[in-house]
């Protein structure tokens, strides 16, 4: 098996890595219930979060940082450049806290977590959980905090869905938002979403949710993540790094090795890499929880619930930055920006910028250098 | 279950539906062994084949149509516009010719015929057959029909691949050929077809390949064949049709139905189309030939061999045409452009024309009407 340098497709590693270590990490307990928007409640939910750097006197360098699909609260280990010498965060000057949300398996309550009500794992019983959701529970985190205002609350891709819901829900808490790479769901990102969300539950090891955590759907989570891989990347990325190249390993997609060649056979280096990545996630995520998270993605559309977009975008207080990425094809950079022209023409103050680059929507973590220049 | 009218996204049905019936349709048996591009062979391989109209007298008015990965040798069934008056073919003029591809699941051989070295049916046994395997077999069969001479050979997507195999295996049994959308699978395209493969093969009831024809595995096959769809399709088609709505059978993405609905739950409309699509398709296809097919698209290179692209192009003397569809992502327009120039910068004659479409790739069927403009 190659090393995973190699099947990152080649990319020289960076001359410094920056190790962004957090100030505290640990739990919130939720006091009471939490009311979901699906109608169902949470009993005292945890939210895990890390948080770099200190909170000032005056109470004003606060910033919330909301993670992505597969994200953890350590925004350190997966965001560094943002907190870089004059980039985005300054360690001296703010106080960053990132929460993992619920739902997911980085130490908030999600299907893993145990039911208070029943004393047994939710599983496949976990409620919906909304975007708006997240954010109530956050607010409560923050107060715990002493944290009232926030200078800015940003994030990308579902982070970013958490980032304008917070603009909206709590329109006097901030000061600014920066929404990257993110719109509501359109219809191929709910295609791609729903083939994930069948790759996982086909697989017979998935039990209906209640299998066992030595026993996951592995196969089916694999494949989850590489169909979500295709749609984080471009077809010019995957052109330039793969080709039509045979598998780095040795496999040879015209040989004849005898039975099912015919079939399956050897595979070409797109094939090895996805399947690599495929790999990596089983080891670090839980299905139930990307199953959950699916669905707090597919549902979250910031106008429910309201008489109209206006009604919804003109609550908006906060100095909103959109970032589209011109090869995003999961957020397409012409989505972001017309999100941003219908919350500007509620009455907020949008600006949108777009970041050139071939690595599609996963471009803010792959480019993160390049990002932080376009911030500033 | 809605009908599929409604499930194909609200199109208005055709005004006219032409009717176009094989003047003869039935089996070629080869004599003797065709020896395989892999080093394999097939033994007195069978090819289903549709004729149209009759071959004249000074026998030049021969025109083969080459199928894509899910069609077979009934053209007229599946492109019945290009035979509407004064469109592509003419059942006054022309002997239109459509043979079903080897490893396909319509009448020639494939994986679940009997192996006569064996008895029994190939199932995953089946060798690994290129695109040139077949072009060589068809020329087989043309032999036998009397047909030395092609007035035309066209063909989109896979179909594509062997029109313009022809051209380079044949250089001089055609004056013209026509490939739509099409070029060398790119890395984008090997990886959607790794996708499928997997989806296929992780299900259970595959069985390595040897199912029972009365318990294939539906599921894998279903998802398949969404994964394929989404490729197909394009981001504009699929917001203009489906957006965001929920299912219109009734289901509700954010109903609280009781348990699973946290991880599940109700489906968009979108998902209940890609559904409906799977299950057509598992009604009508075989698992073990789409895998088949799906490693014939994979390795078709035509440059595979020469020393160099010039010297297998300069091959060429047909007059090729070359047609992209504007929204195609699984063979971008752009590559089918270059493509085509380099076709033309090895000596051949080659002409680039693009079909402005929001139908993707998919567009060669959905827009025939639009597509027979484009070629007059």
């Amino acid at each position: 098996m190659p090393d995973s340098y190699n099947r990152s497709g080649g990319s020289p590693p960076k001359a410094k890595m920056i190790i962004v270590e957090p100030t505290y990490e640990g739990d919130f307990v939720a006091n009471g219930a939490l009311e979901l928007e699906c109608g169902r409640r949470l009993i005292c939910p945890t939210l895990h979060y890390a948080v770099y750097g200190r909170l000032n006197a005056a109470r004003d360098n606060a910033v919330l940082v909301c993670h992505a699909l597969s994200g953890s609260a350590l925004v350190g280990a997966w965001w560094p450049e943002i907190f870089a010498p004059g980039a985005v965060l300054s360690l001296e000057r703010d106080f960053v806290i990132c929460i993992n949300m619920l739902g997911s398996c980085y130490g908030s309550t999600g299907p893993s977590s145990v039911n208070p009500e029943t004393g047994a794992a939710y599983g496949p019983e976990f409620p919906l959980i909304d975007v708006r959701d997240n954010v109530r529970a956050q607010a409560q985190l923050l107060d715990s905090l002493g944290v009232r205002h926030l200078r800015l609350v940003l994030g990308a891709s579902l982070g970013g869905m958490q980032a304008l819901e917070w603009t909206i829900l709590y329109p006097a808490r901030m000061s600014r938002a920066l929404v990257i790479g993110v719109s509501p769901l359109s219809a191929m990102g709910l295609a791609l979403n729903h083939l994930q969300r069948q790759a996982i539950v086909h697989d017979p090891e998935w039990a209906q949710g209640r299998y066992l955590p030595q026993r996951p759907p592995r196969r089916g989570l694999s494949l989850a993540r590489q169909i979500g891989m295709i749609s984080y990347k471009s077809t010019p990325l995957f052109e330039e790094r793969f080709g039509r190249k045979p598998d780095r390993s040795g496999e040879d997609p015209w040989a004849v090795n005898g039975n099912g060649e015919g079939l399956i056979g050897g595979r070409f280096d797109i094939a090895g890499y996805l399947d690599h990545q495929g790999q990596k996630f089983i080891e670090r995520f839980d299905a139930n929880a990307y199953l959950a998270l699916l669905r707090t993605m597919d549902t979250w559309d910031p106008r429910r619930g309201y008489n109209s977009p206006e009604e919804a975008y003109s609550r908006i207080r906060a100095k909103l930055s959109f970032i589209g990425i011109s090869t995003d094809w999961l957020f397409p950079a012409a989505d972001v920006r017309r999100f941003a022209e219908a919350v500007r023409q509620a009455g907020a103050q949008a600006e949108y910028r777009e970041m050139v680059s071939d690595h599609g929507h996963d471009a803010f973590l792959a480019e993160q250098v390049e990002l932080v220049q376009l911030l500033q």
